[in-house]
């Protein structure tokens, strides 16, 4: 028997998930109310009622918002502008891989700091800057059901790390793609709203409406935010505005308060689905986070594992797996597993995790 | 009087020029026909149908085609990926200013060679390589009407520079923007048809069809496409699809050739403005190129001046200016003025070159 292979890797939102009517009424829309900035050169920080309508959301004047191509093209930007070889820089451990290459790209020496059930050991970080003396540039964070391990930062530990970084001077890159896809439970503060002259936040919306649109945006720093516009302006003159002006339409016609209530619904189910597959046939063989949100449950496994050999035999048993080192910033990372289940049916979710037992028994 | 301010400064389309009903009957089309590939994460390469097109256009596999948010992007992705500091780099002079920061802040030594009337010093450039040994990593050239100066680069330079970058193994990156706004006279080949190995031919749909679209392409050597495609992917995932596949959408229904014929019709007499108004008012005070298509006529002050004192008696008069000095890697560029003239009627064209050659005379 040929088993059809289960995708237990990249975290993308489900096609059934996007809204194509509604994008097309707004292309069309936004195509002829302003067509003039759509279709010209403009400003590097992107187009501007959207930017208009993000400074009020945050509080901030319009020129401290940057739309991008995705949030990931504003973090690599930041790292190029205010790394120099040999900063240093502070991730939760494991963190999201592609975090790790753009720091490391830039030059910067990367400190992992692991994580526990609400995020990441405080204590260990107020030693090295206490005790050690130790001066980070940033701390990169991804407080609401993290990328892979679905922790959520504690309030307490949110109000350590604010304090921490205004007393150490260094920046807080605050991550959040995820934070408005809570299923349930109450949300805490950001830590923007801790300390918002420290941090960096940064979103998105391709969890919330559609990745390939690429709109992610970013609150800078009062003192960064020039220097940084004009970075982006000798890098790409201008963002694509169509795909924002979409975004900002699909916003003003109010759909996308709606929109995050369809996707939780689509995906409690199946956070509910990986939470129970994982207690029916994981208990012994790992641990694992319960968030209440986001993309991904991270796991973690009891015995010793060589990555190389789980990937093989997950493979082999129908299985996609990714490879848990690329989370890792110190090395190791061999035991961990991302299970990402928003673009799994519960039925694929339930085969897959009753699969990957029987791998993991098998390795034993 | 208060003098309504003529803009001769950014080589833009005007936004009549702009095929808005086109486009959004394109983006209604495209998010039914491909709405699962455009709206999800997808290659770094770019939206596929239409590197498929590309990588058929120019003859070469698809893997080698990457289609970027403009070709600026690309052009700062392959400086990143390819220089590393104090690689030598070779630019006409002037050149495209945006590429000299581009090249320097990837830690390239930038030598410039003086633009004459069909293209850079050959002479000066063979002298370099053969007689003094230079090795340089790369050579920008922006081969037909060139930004600033609307230089053509004759055949036989072209076929010069290919030799010697075959001879001595640097890489031609050959811009290519303006090639299909060619008004009238006959096309000299792509140095990319002469020394294939050896160039990454960029172009874009910036000047055929809308610059906010942000559509740029690239073709790659095939020795660097792979690692390029994956530095790409290091740093933005995957581009807008949305705004490729409408320029795809909008090649396929055939709308492209006919608007570029539309263009020409629009910036012909706009080029011929430009050139008589300069015969009227500017004999003896400059001298200037005579292209046959583009977006911008060079022009050289006879007599010595400073680009500040330029600069703001010009404003004074009701005249944005360019400075000059930007286009030049090796200082210099004072006497130098771009004119563009897509984005201006006849009549501004006009009555800017007076006002500019009344500023001349009050300088001179």
């Amino acid at each position: 028997m040929i088993q059809q292979p289960i995708k237990l890797t990249r975290g993308v939102p489900p096609p059934e998930s996007f809204p194509v009517e509604q994008l097309a009424e707004c292309a069309v829309a936004v195509l002829h109310k302003y067509s003039d900035a759509i279709l010209q050169y403009g400003p590097a920080g992107g187009f501007l009622p959207l930017r208009q309508y993000l400074a009020q959301l945050h509080g901030v004047p319009e020129y401290r918002v940057v739309v991008g191509q995705g949030s990931l093209q504003l973090q690599d930007l930041c790292a190029r502008m205010m790394i120099t070889p040999g900063a240093i820089t502070y991730v939760e451990e494991p963190t999201y891989d592609r975090t790790l290459t753009i720091l490391r790209r830039a030059g910067a020496l990367v400190i992992g700091f692991p994580l526990d059930g609400n995020g990441p050991d405080v204590d260990a970080i107020e030693e090295r800057l206490k005790d050690e003396g130790e001066r980070p540039l940033l701390f990169y964070i991804i407080p609401d059901f993290q990328n892979p391990s679905g922790t959520v930062l504690s309030l307490k530990k949110r109000e350590r790390i604010a304090a921490l970084a205004q007393e150490y001077g260094f920046w807080i890159i605050e991550d959040v793609p995820y934070r408005r896809l809570r299923y349930r439970g109450a949300e805490p503060p950001t830590v923007y709203s801790l300390a918002p002259d420290r941090v960096f936040l940064m979103s998105s919306y391709s969890k919330l409406i559609s990745p390939g649109l690429r709109v992610g945006y970013m609150i800078m720093p009062e003192t960064i935010a020039r220097p940084l516009l004009k970075f982006i302006e000798d890098t790409y003159i201008t963002p694509g505005y169509l795909a924002q002006a979409i975004v900002y339409e699909y916003i003003q016609r109010g759909w996308l308060e709606p929109n995050i209530e369809t996707l939780k619904a689509l995906y409690e189910p199946r956070l509910d689905a990986m939470l129970g597959a994982l207690d029916e046939h994981m208990a012994g063989l790992a641990t694992w986070r319960r968030p209440d949100g986001g993309f991904f449950v991270g796991m973690t496994l009891q015995a010793e594992v060589r990555a190389k050999v789980l990937l093989a035999q997950a493979k082999a048993a129908g299985l996609q797996l990714t490879d848990g080192r690329g989370f890792f910033a110190s090395g190791g990372g061999d035991r961990f597993v991302r299970l990402p289940f928003c673009a799994l049916t519960p039925e694929e979710i339930r085969e897959g995790i009753r699969r990957l037992a029987g791998v993991i028994q098998s390795l034993g």
